[in-house]
């Protein structure tokens, strides 16, 4: 690391040194107005043996465009929120723009304080998916709004609130998945997992309650289990639904519980990635053999999901899609679609149900 | 999202409000000096119901500190980096700090622009995993540097680059895994995957020289194999070393190549998560069963891999520890550990070999 000059050089030093005016220079590196080719390349030539480079937050300034976005997603451990990133990402760059990833691990707090810090940062958009679950919620979306800063919620929607944002339609997502479990002739489903509520609603209308005051995407995923059962008949256990924790420790738990029951389920169907590895650990503990002694179905599929034994159904989300029409939303908004005063877009993008060899008849 | 006011109140409106002096509220608002419990209390209570909120970036010109730090990372879509990223947030978040994560995808040009567009947002300190594989290629390094920016490198060395860093054993780890196989009884060990030569290197020296002028990790991993092979008195076939293109479906046709050949192996040891699946499929595809037909190592423990049939053994990576221990080490600097002129720390963390049933004696 020999270089030890402590300052960029300035524009008017690569002009000279490129033997152009300072404002040819200025346009080249500030990227705006016309400049012919040859001089461009002389610019960047010089511009490059100099060692010098924009201040982007003194450009961000006068254009009112610093190149970057943000994106606060849950929790990026989760290959789900990868996926989306990478394909907010690939948009992202093809346009020039950075993107900048701030992880709330569902913390709502931690989100308030993301949309803060991207709005000081002066990014010139942001993609949310929000543990806001009520307009109450909003105030730091508001924030957003006031300094012009266009916003786009992904993968959850707010109820109450009208939001430019692309999910997928996990309802008839699940109503599939339950219904291909149900056509395989199971009525008890273990549904890993429904609101996280610490004590188990008794009855249909309280665990439809719980589940629109907490996320957007698991309730609508627990109505598409609902729509499913009352598609054929068949009536809700509400033993049947794991509550608590969203964890795989608590869903492990909750999947032990139900094997111990009277009557226990003979299929489960599992939202997330966490849901099923931990419901696929408690059924190999139990000794219960997949597909013939409980059918498993799980959301999200992942690349192992395929070379399991035996190899397993699954709901694909198209993570990539999700993460990219949401980049493509939000960057005709910087660029000026619309004039803010017109509805929002809202795109639902299908899900799809990969039949693989993990669901069969019960015994 | 009834709130229409565009601004927000001043420092002068709170202290006005609070019943106190301009001075006691900005040191409040701002986080220096000296407040008494009762004073800060009221002004936080005055700026709460006022809607008022700090002009970060106009506060990180003074104090020099915006609280956040950056994180530039290979592929966040990588369950490794997920995790890694997690651990980084949490000790940042306890400390008040917010993470910004931005992914290169293995994009050299794109590291570049993350470094600048995280030097232009003004963090406070910055720790990344680099695609660069020696010093010729570190200006954007030196660009922090040069503007008083702590940099810790995470997960990757830079050879010729002393720098502060946390990364794993990984030539110990492969060794370690490379050995297990070896005392098992298999003598040919696929090594999945070796450097992204475009042409299959046919000695010894040539491998090793393409490893070094490639990821760090990589090549450590590959160091950590021959070493295995060397202290059992076994030779080095080439053609069991997977080269090219670092994808799962390259990797599947590395694998399906070597089960091809004359004397194909009888064991594989697969570096990464897309590695390993590459190599499941392969073997699935092929009808080689696992211990019976082929054994298996994977690196980057996860969930789903002790839940396949046979569970694998695999290496077990501290995701989690090496963020944190990256990010304690950075906010230290930050604080002012050292002056800058002594020695740089370096942390190398052991992984671990976690024992299934992926390997058995070859047939």
């Amino acid at each position: 690391m020999g270089r030890t000059r402590s300052s960029s050089p300035t524009i008017s030093e690569v002009a000279a040194a490129a033997g152009v005016g300072r404002a040819t220079a200025a346009r080249t590196l500030g990227g705006y107005g016309y400049v012919s080719d040859e001089m461009r390349e002389r610019v960047l030539a010089s511009a490059e043996a100099l060692g010098y480079r924009a201040n982007q937050l003194a450009r961000s300034v006068s254009t009112g465009v610093s190149h970057t976005i943000g994106v606060v997603v849950a929790d990026i451990s989760n290959p789900f929120f990868g996926g989306v990133v990478r394909g907010v990402s690939e948009i992202a760059s093809a346009r020039g723009f950075d993107a900048l990833v701030i992880s709330t691990y569902e913390h709502f707090e931690d989100e308030i304080a993301a949309m803060n810090v991207l709005v000081d940062k002066r990014v010139d958009g942001i993609i949310l998916s929000s543990a806001a679950c009520d307009p109450a919620s909003t105030a730091h979306l508001q924030l957003a709004r006031e300094r012009g800063i266009p916003l786009v919620l992904l993968d959850r929607l707010i109820p109450g609130i009208e939001l430019d944002a692309v999910v997928i339609d996990n309802r008839t997502a699940a109503r599939t998945a339950t219904g291909e479990l149900i056509a395989a002739g199971h009525a008890r489903i273990g549904f890993v997992w429904g609101p996280p509520t610490p004590a188990r609603p008794s009855f249909r209308r309280d665990l439809v309650d719980a589940a629109a005051r907490n996320l957007w995407s698991d309730g609508e995923r627990l109505m598409g289990y609902l729509d499913a059962l009352d598609d054929s008949g068949l009536p809700l256990d509400p033993d049947l639904v794991a509550v608590g924790e969203k964890t795989e420790a608590h869903t492990y738990d909750e999947v032990m519980r139900m094997l111990a029951l009277a009557d226990p389920p003979t299929a489960f169907f599992c939202t997330e990635t966490d849901a099923l590895t931990g419901t696929l650990h408690a059924l190999r503990d139990s000794g219960v053999a997949i597909p013939s002694q409980a059918s498993v179905i799980g959301f999200d599929d992942s690349s192992w999901a395929a070379v399991m034994e035996p190899p397993l159904t699954m709901v694909e989300q198209p993570m990539l899609d999700l993460g990219r029409r949401a980049a493509e939303l939000l960057l005709g908004r910087i660029d000026g679609d619309g004039d803010g005063e017109e509805a929002p877009t809202q795109l639902e993008l299908p899900a799809r149900l990969i039949q693989r060899a993990s669901v069969a008849p019960p015994r």
